[in-house]
C-alpha cells in the first residue's frame, strides 16, 4: 500500500503531466500535417477563388474543413493540418468540435434557440434568467451585475457607448424628463437633444468596425480611410520598451506622459464635445500587442474619476480566461469597479457588463430587435462549465508562462538574434507576442510557419501575436517553438 | 379510376383548400387560449422581474415558452397560446419549430459551424461557397451578384453605407492609390482621408440603433435622444392619405414635394458634406407603417442617378416574401438594379446585396471578424426551400389580400367607424396597418388583443401593424379579424 506521501507526490506528478501532454482534448491530432508545397494548396486557392465570385476574397488566409478541424488542429482544404495558434481572431476558447458543445448544439433546447431566435429585448423565453444566472452572471466582473447582450464585438462597444453617453446626460441633466425642445431637436440630429459628446480612445486601439467604435478605432488607416467619423479625441497610449526592466524610467515616463495627454485631451474638449467615456483594451491588439502596466491603468481610473468621464474596458479579444485571468483587467487590482467592460470573440456572446445605475432613464433607449442571441448564451454557458471544471485560466497562465520563458530563451539564440524581438505579455497567460525587424520579415514569417504546419496571426506593423485557444498545451507550445525557431533561421 | 381531367380538378381543389385551411404547419394549435385574467398573468410578471435583476425588463411584452411554441403560436409563461401577428418584431418566417428547421439545427453541419464560428472574411469554411450559392444568392434582387455578410440590420446597412462610402471616395479618387496625406489624417479622424460625406435618409425611416445608422434614422426622439450623431440630411417622405384613391392629387403632390426636397438637400449638402447614399425602406416600419408609389421609388432613383448619390433600400423588414413579392422593391419595377439591398430579421441571416464595382478598393477595408453566421446562412437556404417548395410568397400576397378586404369591409361597419382608420398595405402581402384615433387607444387595442390571445405590434404614434408569418393562413385572418372587432366595439 502507497503511502499518503507517496499518493501526494503521485498526483501531484499526475497533475503535473495533465498539465504537460495533451490531454485537454483528446483525439486530436499529435501533431501537423502538410501535405502541399504551398498552404493554402490548389484546393484552397480554387474554394477561394469560388468564394470570391460574390465575396471579397482577399483577406482568405485559409479555407478550412470545420467538420475534419478537431481542438487546437485546423484542417485546411487540401487536408493539411495546422496547428492553430490564432483561433479565428482569438475567437474559439475550448477547440474546434468539443464535444461538449455539439452535444449541446444538438440539444432540444439548442435547437429551439436556434430556429425560433428571440426580440429578447420584448419577448424573452421563460429559459432565459437561468441561462445568464448560471451562465455570463457567473463571471461578471467584480462589481458589475447587469448585463446588456448585443451581436457582436461592433456592437457591444457601441452599446456601451451608447449607455455612458445616455447616463452622462442623464446626470447633467438631473434626471429630470426630456425636454420638449429635446425631443424636438433630437429628430434633426441637432442640440440640445443630439448632444456634441465624445469618446476618448487611445491612439493604437481597435474598437470596432461601426461608425461610432471605427470613430474609436486608432489601429491602421486601412481601417479608416474613406469612411466618415466623429471629431472625437485621442490621447497616446503608453510605447513602452522591451525588457520592460531594462527601460523601468523610460516606460514610466510613457505612461506619465499619456495619462498627462488624457487628462488635458479631458479638459480642452470640455467645452467642445465633453469627453462622456474613455474606452481601452487592457491589451492593444489589432494595434500590435501593446501593453501597460497595472499602475498606469489604476491612475487613469482616478483621471477618469477625476472629470466624471465613464470607464468602458474593452474586453472583446482579452476576455475569457486566455490572459491568465477570467478578465484581462483583473489584473490591475482597480480599487473600484470598471464602469463598462464588454466582451465578444471567445465567449461567442457579445454584449457588456456595467451597473444598475447606468441602466436608461426610459425602456427603448438601448434596445434592438435580437439584442443578443440566446444560443450565444448557451454557448458560452458551456464553455463557462468547461474553463472552471478543467481549471483552464490556471492553465493558460501556466502554458503562457513556459511558452514566454521559452521565447526568451530563444531570443538569445544566435538563430533568433535580431529577428525575434520586443518580446511581451510576460504574466499575461498567453498573450504573447514579438516583432520582426520589419513588416515584409513579418509577413513572411507568418507565410513560412503556415508550410512548417502552424497557423499564426500578425498584428500591428511587424507584430506575430499569438492567440491559441484555453486548450493549448505544453506539447502544442513544443511545436511552435519549433516551428518557430526553424523559421527563424530560414530568414 | 378517376379521370386525367378529374384527377387535375381534385388536385386544383386540394391546392386551394391548401390554401385557406391550416395546412401549411400541421400539428399548431386550432385558436387562441387564454388562461389568465392578464396578459402576461403572474408566470410572465415573476418571469419578467427575474429578468430585470440583471437587465432592462421595461420593454417586455411576453415572457415566452419556446419550447411550447408552434407554428402560427407563441405559448407564454403562463400557458396562454397566442396567434403571433407580430412574429418576433417580423423575425420569425416559417413557424415556431418548424421542422424542417429542427431538423436542420440537429445536423452534423449545423453543429459543427455553431461551434466553430469562423472569421469569414480569412477562414471561411469549404462548404461556404456552396451555401450562399444554394441559398442567399438564388434570391438576390436583380442585378445585385455580390453579397457581404454581417451580423443584424443595423449592421447590414452601415455596411452598405460604408461600401457607399467607399466607393463614393474611390470614383472621386478616379480610382488611384490613397495619398500619404489622406492614410496620416484619417488616424485623426480629420480630413482629406476621413472625409465629410453624408447619408441621407427620409423622416420617419428606422435603419438601425447603432451610432452610424442611428444617425439616419428619424422614426422617434426616444430612439435618438441624448445619443450624439452625424449631421447628416433628412429630406420628408411622402404623407399619403388614404383611402389613396380618394385623395390622389394630394398624394400626387406630397411625393413631388418629397422627390423635390431630396434633390434640394443633395444640391444644398454638395459643399459642406455631399451625399453620398440615400437610404429608404420599401415599407417605413418602424415610423408607422407609411408607403409610396412605385412611381415615387423610381423617380428618386433617377435623381439620385443625376446626381451620382448611390441608393441603399434597406428590406431589414420587408425582404424574405412577406409583402407579396421576395423583395418588397420588386413592386417599383426599376429601370435599373438599386445600388445596395440590405436585409436581416425573417432572413436571420443579415448583409448586402450589392454590385462588384462597389467591391472596395483594398481588402480589409470592409471586414470584421465574424463577417455573418455560417448557421444563418444555413437556416436562410433552408427557409428559402421551404418557400419555394410551398409556394409562401404567392401564398403571403393571397392571404393579404383576404385581410386586407376583410378590413376594408369591416371599417365600414358602425363597430369600427372612426376608430379602425387609414387602412393601408393593399397589394402588400400580409404587410398591412391601421389606425386607431390617439396613441392611448392604440395601446388600449395591442393589450385588449392579447386577452383574445392575439399578439400584435404597434408602430408609429397610433398604427397598428400587422406582421405575421409566411405560414400564416385564412384560418388565422379570421381568428385575427373576429378579434379585432371585438375589441373595436370594446373601445
Amino acid at each position: 500500500m502507497l503511502s499518503a506521501a507517496r499518493l501526494q507526490a503521485r498526483k501531484r506528478l499526475a497533475a503535473r503531466s495533465y498539465a504537460t501532454s495533451a490531454s485537454l482534448f483528446p483525439g486530436q491530432p499529435q501533431s501537423p500535417s502538410v501535405k502541399t508545397s504551398s498552404v493554402p494548396g490548389p484546393a484552397g486557392i480554387a474554394a477561394s477563388e469560388r468564394i470570391g465570385k460574390f465575396q471579397d476574397p482577399r483577406a482568405h488566409a485559409l479555407v478550412v474543413d470545420y467538420k475534419q478541424s478537431k481542438g487546437n488542429y485546423i484542417v485546411d482544404a487540401d487536408g493539411n493540418e495546422l496547428l492553430d495558434v490564432f483561433a479565428q481572431i482569438a475567437s474559439i476558447a475550448v477547440g474546434y468540435n468539443n464535444p461538449q458543445l455539439i452535444e449541446l448544439a444538438k440539444t432540444d433546447a439548442f435547437a429551439t434557440a436556434a430556429m425560433a431566435r428571440p426580440a429578447l429585448g420584448s419577448f424573452p423565453g421563460t429559459d432565459w434568467a437561468g441561462i445568464i444566472e448560471t451562465g455570463l452572471l457567473k463571471v461578471k466582473p467584480s462589481g458589475l451585475d447587469q448585463l446588456t447582450t448585443m451581436q457582436c464585438g461592433s456592437s457591444a462597444n457601441e452599446g456601451a457607448m451608447k449607455a455612458a453617453f445616455l447616463a452622462y446626460s442623464n446626470r447633467r441633466r438631473g434626471g429630470k424628463e426630456f425636454t420638449t425642445e429635446e425631443l424636438e431637436s433630437t429628430m434633426d440630429n441637432a442640440a440640445p437633444g443630439t448632444p456634441a459628446l465624445s469618446v476618448l480612445s487611445l491612439k493604437g486601439g481597435f474598437h470596432g468596425r461601426m461608425l461610432g467604435s471605427l470613430s474609436t478605432t486608432r489601429s491602421k488607416a486601412i481601417h479608416k480611410i474613406d469612411v466618415p467619423a466623429f471629431d472625437w479625441p485621442a490621447a497616446p497610449f503608453p510605447e513602452l520598451k522591451y525588457p520592460l526592466d531594462t527601460f523601468a524610467a523610460e516606460n514610466k515616463a510613457t505612461e506619465e506622459a499619456s495619462l498627462k495627454a488624457v487628462e488635458d485631451t479631458i479638459v480642452a474638449w470640455k467645452n467642445k464635445a465633453p469627453v462622456a467615456a474613455l474606452i481601452v483594451e487592457p491589451i492593444q491588439s489589432e494595434g500590435g500587442d501593446r501593453h501597460a502596466s497595472p499602475e498606469f491603468f489604476r491612475k487613469l481610473q482616478q483621471v477618469l474619476k477625476k472629470h466624471d468621464v465613464f470607464f468602458i474596458v474593452d474586453e472583446v479579444q482579452t476576455g475569457f480566461g486566455a490572459t491568465g485571468t477570467f478578465w484581462a483587467h483583473e489584473k490591475w487590482n482597480l480599487p473600484e469597479p470598471a464602469d463598462f467592460v464588454t466582451f465578444s470573440k471567445k465567449a461567442q456572446a457579445s454584449g457588456f457588463y456595467h451597473k444598475i445605475s447606468t441602466r436608461p432613464k426610459a425602456a427603448y433607449q438601448q434596445y434592438n430587435t435580437w439584442l443578443g442571441d440566446p444560443i450565444r448564451a448557451l454557448q458560452a454557458r458551456e464553455m463557462i462549465r468547461i474553463i472552471e471544471e478543467k481549471d483552464l485560466v490556471a492553465h493558460t497562465q501556466r502554458v503562457g508562462g513556459y511558452v514566454y520563458e521559452s521565447l526568451e530563451a530563444l531570443q538569445k539564440e544566435k538563430v533568433a538574434e535580431g529577428k525575434l524581438i520586443n518580446l511581451r505579455g510576460k504574466g499575461e497567460g498567453t498573450y504573447i507576442a514579438f516583432d520582426l525587424p520589419t513588416s515584409a520579415q513579418r509577413d513572411a514569417f507568418v507565410k513560412a510557419m503556415k508550410l512548417e504546419g502552424v497557423n499564426v496571426g500578425g498584428c500591428g506593423n511587424q507584430s506575430v501575436r499569438l492567440r491559441p485557444m484555453l486548450i493549448f498545451e505544453q506539447v502544442h507550445a513544443d511545436i511552435f517553438l519549433a516551428a518557430t525557431k526553424k523559421v527563424l533561421g530560414s530568414l
